[in-house]
């Protein structure tokens, strides 16, 4: 089974998996590996990597959130987003302000720069859309959607 | 809009992202996360990681895959991937044998006890299915396999 891929032959990365070609856990993985992919090289000219702009796109929708619910709903660690919006702050793009109610706490807000920077964004990533449209087949995007929406709601 | 958010209230995390509840790419995150989070659970009395899981599963399908195949099949960087397989290595799970028309690749195998522990992981994850088939309802394992299936392929 699978021999001829050990005699230095060329294999198929992808293709041959086996028993992963079929288990949803791989699929996930490396599905979302290769739409991320596609975002980062386009993101790239912006200077801004995927996680930074999921913030930006948050902030914008629910200016003053705090950074524990930015980053749980981001699904980033804290430590790690501490990084992430250093940089956004130090590049002007969004700023931390002390809480009213809880010193401790810091709610965030994206800059008319960081503001900018998200549309333009936004361009790059919808001309990506198109070409996963075409990939997911008529309805398939909505289909996506649904499902997924089982697998992160529970 | 969303202002209460920044009241110090308590905020739903994963519930209100606004536009990001209908990207794709978000979901698909979002999703991996969960089902990932489930199984490294299910791998940690095993002392397995969900990405040695994969390689276990890999070599005992395609006994004698190179390195960089498999590396390239689960979608690791290969820094990472040697750091990994010298863990599966020191621990007696597999083993790297020279390439004999190549000696500076390595052929890559599941040891016995490899294969023991691939079988006990196998169990476990096998464990996870009937819960994760209840939240994608009937039918749904095998779109989702359909639609993840058009994005890798690509």
């Amino acid at each position: 089974m699978g021999s001829e891929a050990g005699k230095g032959g060329t294999v198929a990365k992808a293709a041959d998996v086996g028993p992963l070609a079929a288990n949803v856990r791989y699929l996930l993985r490396r599905a979302q590996l290769a739409v991320f992919d596609e975002l980062i090289q386009a993101l790239a000219p912006l200077g801004l990597r995927p996680a930074q702009y999921g913030v930006l796109i948050l902030l914008k929708h629910a200016p003053g959130l705090k950074q524990t619910d930015v980053a749980g709903a981001l699904g980033i660690q804290r430590a790690n987003f501490v990084v992430l919006f250093d940089e956004l702050e130090r590049r002007g793009l969004a700023r931390r302000d002390p809480m009213p109610n809880d010193r401790r706490s810091y709610a965030l807000y994206l800059t008319a720069a960081g503001d900018e920077v998200r549309e333009r964004a936004a361009k790059r990533e919808a001309a990506l859309e198109a070409s996963l449209d075409a990939k997911l087949g008529p309805g398939g995007r909505q289909q996506l959607l649904d499902l997924l929406g089982r697998l992160v709601a529970s």
